[in-house]
């Protein structure tokens, strides 16, 4: 129908008009003032009690709350989630995203990605490394001291850093990023060290402190995942204000909280459509299996919303076996596929080994049900027990029956059901 | 025959064996001592006279002498050029390299890679960065400010840097840049990178001057080739140690002083086998033509030598765009025609989107010249006249005849002429 096309017209030529700049990083509670209104938890994933929520998530708000001061330890964090003393929202309704548990609480940075176009802001933590960490569920005396001082030393460095510059324009690193082997999802190589050699100069020019200096570039410079987050912020700042374009049938937002799987749809506004999430396929660290795993996890499927990750894997040949989805050279046909279920291509996200296709854009709820192909996701894989981590990496699917519960709504909503 | 097979045999495996690790930055009369001994210039390519010099290098000799102190301005150093006052040697005979015209004299910064597995050492400048620049034939006074700048603020802090670092393996940050676009002769985009951020905590911690360490990032963070005259040195440090096999066939060197291609066979000793060098076909900068080009120049071809640059085209899909080499999808076929001259592949240089084929390594005159295919060359175009610099970038295939030449003189060395 004309209006239908008409409006996912304008929702992609929204997502591709999106400017999005890195521009400062702030703590959390000073720009989600609900953070500072009550004990809340900002989690990964559509809303969800503490009850549903899955090991690692339990894990990470445990721990979460003893950073914040809100427990004296572990056991103590535990009780009081149960007993109802915390409060928990998804991040996507305070205009944030996280990885995996994708924990956001009053005390804790975040970076600043604004949309230049639309002049709104997303909001995404600091990404920790790989090890024990919280977004796996890791909550340990190790985890916390990084968290602080992610918070203390890290972040006010990049944020004079980041003013000193002029912004750093991140649609120009995807860009580029995807002409060198990145799908910005699993694989973030070259994308954290394009945005390393932006900001290394301004940290030089505005540290008073060169051994927080050289931790900081080493901390920096030595996570290939750094740009995970602030990708995530990108898709975040990017997909917002595509979420109410009247008659939209374009997905703006896919994302799991290691439990239900939703997705939010334009034409719909705010509505979750959620299902339980699948178990990626993948492989697994040495001493892990597919009986360790939780399955899949995080807002960071915001990604392939606005089609990087597993829609790029095309860009991405070296990707394909570390998240076990067959030969290299088979990389391409994940994107041939994803660009079935999409509006469009990104004429400025191509992709060279492809004859520079642009990456598919915008999800159509009503193309993913004809063809009957959901959305391909390149994912980590957390153990399913708190406190130890990440055990592999795989492709997993988003639960068709998200998208055909979205397209029976929008039909009714329409008037053709 | 069965010898010459061994011996290729040995000459692979020296190859393969080879560790180099940038170790140092010093002044090129420190360790090469007969620039001391005479008003001598290193120069790139084989052997050549002041005469028989193309524009760009007699430009770089000029800037260079007055650079020196030789001269007291560009008319002075080519008076005395060509009155004899100045020596003139390749590179090659000094365990150095040099992109373009090659320039290497007493006073400037080499970057010094060891090669741990056989002891040698290799030295090659630091890059200039694009523009008007000396590589390239430049040699105003903006050249010359730059190279003091090398010589007094970069090369310091770059050598307490590295001294601060254990060293930096240059064999993985070549294997995980050709996971990352890199061919490491156009394109070396990734390689800075990766070699940026494993030396900005060193020059961080060893920094004394903020401004000059912001400054220092700032340079090697927004030259994409960076990294190119580190490849080079990687690669003449590794091919050293092949340099006197008896009986094998494989190349040594292929050089070329922008007259003269030049190749060096490993059992015919240091014996260099010559011919015209050819004109790149390529992609010219707004405002340039080929009627402006210099015919194909520099010692940069040793990273072909050790199978990279052209040899490495389908790791590298946007540089095919770049050099004019065809369509990206295509970057494959010419790997694949260098595979057919080589007597091997590397397994630890690999190219996710060809299923990890290993670049080919080892080339041997005698499938050259069986097969009639000559080595793919990725270069940069200089302007063919003194003082302006790069005006282009394209393919150039080695002249048949060096080839052929230095088969005779194998076949005569050999005893079965």
């Amino acid at each position: 129908m004309e209006r239908i096309e008409l409006a996912n017209q304008k929702a992609v030529e929204t997502m591709l008009a999106g400017d999005p700049v890195l521009v400062d990083v702030v703590t959390a509670g000073d720009v989600i003032p609900a953070l500072t209104e009550a004990k809340l938890i900002l989690h990964a994933g559509p809303p969800i009690s503490w009850e549903r929520m899955c090991g690692p998530m339990q894990g990470a708000v445990a721990g979460i709350a003893v950073f914040e001061g809100w427990a004296t330890d572990l056991d103590d964090a535990t009780k009081k989630a149960a007993s109802g003393e915390f409060e928990f929202q998804p991040n996507h309704h305070h205009s944030a995203v996280g990885p995996m548990t994708g924990m956001t609480t009053r005390s804790q940075p975040v970076m600043v990605v604004l949309n230049r176009t639309s002049g709104n802001h997303a909001y995404c933590c600091i990404n920790e490394g790989l090890g024990k960490v919280m977004r796996f569920g890791g909550n340990d005396a190790s985890v916390l001291q990084r968290l602080a001082w992610l918070k203390d030393a890290l972040a006010p460095l990049m944020s004079a850093a980041i003013k000193h510059s002029e912004g750093i324009n991140l649609k120009n690193i995807v860009a580029r990023g995807l002409t060198m082997g990145d799908e910005m999802h699993q694989r973030n190589v070259a994308c954290s060290g394009l945005l390393l050699r932006e900001l290394a100069p301004h940290m030089a020019a505005v540290s008073t402190d060169s051994k927080l200096l050289s931790e900081a570039l080493r901390f920096m410079g030595s996570n290939d995942q750094f740009f995970l987050n602030v990708g995530m912020a990108t898709g975040k700042a990017i997909m917002d204000p595509v979420r109410d374009i009247a008659h939209s049938t374009v997905v703006t937002a896919m994302s799991r909280n290691g439990t239900d799987f939703g997705i939010r749809v334009s034409g719909l506004g705010d509505q979750w459509f959620t299902a339980p999430v699948e178990m990626p396929e993948g492989l697994y660290f040495p001493g892990f299996s597919e009986a360790d795993a939780n399955p899949d996890m995080g807002d960071s499927t915001i990604v392939e919303t606005i089609g990087l990750g597993g829609f790029a894997m095309g860009a991405s040949p070296a990707v394909a076996g570390f998240v076990g989805a067959g030969a290299a050279s088979d990389a391409a046909i994940f994107t041939k596929d994803m660009s079935e279920i999409c509006c469009a291509e990104n004429p400025e996200w191509s992709i060279p080994g492809m004859d520079y296709l642009g990456v598919p854009t915008g999800i159509d709820i009503r193309r993913v049900v004809d063809v009957g192909v959901a959305p391909t996701i390149n994912t980590g894989i957390a153990h399913k027990k708190p406190g130890i981590g990440q055990v592999g990496a795989g492709v997993v699917r988003a639960p068709m029956r998200c998208f055909t519960d979205a397209l029976r709504a929008f039909a009714v909503k329409e008037g053709v059901a």
